[in-house]
């Protein structure tokens, strides 16, 4: 069945049926222009919900209250903070967390246990539980509320990240929302990376998971800033079967509908946070055919997109192709020297090896736009995959050893 | 037996006997001041000989040149350039790099299978065999010339790195000599590792081996600038046997002080490489202990100063611990949070995963001394390790971002 997948225009998490939102400034964090650090999700009904969580061992409190809250498949809501990470915090930080939730569902009318936490800041600081509470208390919940959510997570983000897009399928309709905030990290600490995903179609549990687990794959495991994780980094999906109709399941008429649509709003998400990177001014996009297998692939797109000696050269527009041949060679995929095929943007630089001579103006140029985009063949394979990242600055640096209490 | 290893005083490669050296400018890369780009390292006997080779899928011709040449297990001599990395050459480049072999042959009177071949530099272009060739005939072979071979195969490092230990064992006496160039990257290409070692001890080809990977693996492969390795890094030993006596074999009276005298050679060349990282004013020293096995700990501290976060973070003097947590976090090494103890210098900051109060200033002034130690011991077990690396500093991305040709 032939599905139609539009964006919607200043579409975001409270675009699908039933999804409210809202945020405030609770003095968690230094206050900013339009600063928010504190935001609430809320759907009308019930949740089918799953997340993928941070594969660091070290996992903040809300991270471990998330991952048994979520054994469930089930939850309503969300509350969310900025400015303190509450991560190696014990057993006071999951106490916190908690607590935290318990106001929440307060506000909200829920149970403790329907309300999931996140948070991103600082690590090693006890969470302000008394702004929190009072936070959250002044948070006023709308369907429009969306843009607030998204404003409220960002942290060294320099552009608040959120899309929708509408599906029609045959008899079938509905609304996929979501929100990010990027890997530019808080001032003065950690990497994070949240994602909360709304969707007012109805979806099996297990196929939800199966869907979220294959786009974040493509997308958000993708994408490299600076090779850091954070104990803090998830990806919710929360399905509120609004849309209405028998759930999506395995083998349903609108199961490939919705993992296209799913990974369509997960890649448009990957790619702002890619291209937000702290310091950065261009999208690095790096796309790996022709390797042994996929997850080959997947292995050097990222090796190439995550090389400090790659993205130094592509913030200097220097076509210095030569260290894109080396993070490939390095990067444990399967290379043949006398294979490989180098184009930066339209320009191919090595065939089959050997350098080609080319126009350094036209490379040069290429690497000065907002998007870069390099493709590698190797020539061995049918393994595809792409993955994104920034180019690496002075400002990286000067944002991330400057500490600001 | 106790063996008595003693630094030599301004010693280096020409240090054991037997061993000459020279070097001249031969104009393959930009002129600097006291600039050379063309070395030779000679022995007055055949010498047994193995290195340690890049990983990297990549090599180049040089490196496939030398391999070849290695099974022998024998050498006379070594020829290196910088300037020019004669990789992704294809056959050109191999042919180029036996013509240089030859031609240094020649100016020694020995057969070009005796010789090895060096080069770092810009990947992607011919040898400019003219200029080697010029080079090779003006180059001034010496028993004191060590030096001129340090400064030789500098490109952005900032100081010649070089030593030698004496070792007296019983009736044993030896020396080991050694030179490094550091993964400062040429301008404007790759980083390349490059070090030659030189003993007048006679060395069974097997122990050799053994003892060159070891100290390799605690030392060169301990150390990490920015995670790019390039396709012309190797470490070369050769022993001539000057200093007499039977071979030293494994079980042998010596073998325990030579491999302790090579360590010691190879940690001392691999820290100043560290300390000399592009744009780096700090060396960064992390061990870990405690670990569940070596493999472990070798993983967490290689990962811990490789992090970009890290590395920012000391380049600040920013007392940021929640990123070197994370970083063991992240590392595959089995870590449990509860367990954890960290300190920056003499300074606890974590106690079983618990943070301590502290005093930000003394871990400021321990973060801004030359040489900032760090140690995790993760409490699991008996693993134990050292790494080093240097800050990531703005000035790394501006030297890395400038093409110059």
């Amino acid at each position: 069945m032939e599905a139609k997948i539009e964006f919607i225009a200043s579409g975001g998490i409270t675009s699908p049926h039933g999804f409210h939102a809202g945020a405030t400034y609770a003095g968690i964090k230094e206050k900013t222009e339009d600063g928010l650090d504190l935001g609430l999700l809320f759907s009308e009904v019930p949740c089918v919900a799953t997340a993928v969580f941070t594969t660091n061992q070290i996992k903040a409190a809300p991270i471990v209250l998330c991952q048994q809250r979520l054994k469930s498949g089930k939850a309503v809501a969300v509350v969310v903070n900025t400015g303190c990470a509450n991560a190696c915090t014990g057993e006071q930080g999951l106490g916190d967390a908690t607590e935290m939730a318990e106001l929440a569902a307060k506000s909200m009318g829920l149970s403790p246990e329907e309300v999931l936490v996140a948070s991103t800041g600082v690590i090693g600081q006890p969470l302000p539980m008394k702004l929190i509470k009072a936070g959250i208390d002044q948070i006023v919940l709308s369907a429009d509320g969306g843009h607030e959510l998204a404003k409220a997570i960002m942290t060294t983000d320099t552009f608040p990240k959120e899309t929708a897009v509408g599906v029609k399928a045959g008899e079938g309709e509905f609304i996929i929302g979501g929100v990010a905030k990027g890997s530019g990290m808080i001032h003065p600490n950690l990497a994070t990376m949240l994602c909360f995903l709304s969707t007012d179609a109805a979806v099996d549990i297990g196929l939800l998971k199966f869907a979220l687990q294959r786009a974040v794959d493509i997308s958000f495991n993708m994408i490299s800033i600076d090779g850091d994780t954070s104990p803090n980094d998830m990806v919710l999906i929360m399905a509120n079967g609004l849309a209405g109709k028998k759930p999506i399941s395995p083998g349903s008429q609108l199961a490939d509908a919705f993992q296209q649509a799913l990974e369509k709003v997960c890649l448009y998400l990957a790619k702002c946070i890619a291209a937000d990177g702290e310091g950065a001014s261009r999208l690095i996009e790096v796309t790996v055919s022709g390797a042994a297998d996929e997850a080959s692939a997947r292995l050097a797109a990222r090796t190439v997109v995550s090389s400090p000696l790659v993205k130094a050269a592509v913030h200097g527009s220097d076509p210095n192709w030569g260290r894109i041949v080396a993070a490939v060679g390095r990067s444990g995929a399967e290379v043949v020297e006398s294979k490989i095929d180098l184009y930066i943007d339209q320009v191919c630089v090595v065939k089959a090896g050997k350098p080609l001579p080319f126009s350094r103006q036209s490379v040069v140029r290429a690497l000065n736009r907002k998007e870069v985009c390099v493709s590698l063949n190797l020539n061995l394979g049918s393994g595809r995959a792409t993955a994104w990242g920034c180019d690496l600055s002075e400002e990286y640096v000067t944002i991330n050893s400057q500490y600001t209490t």
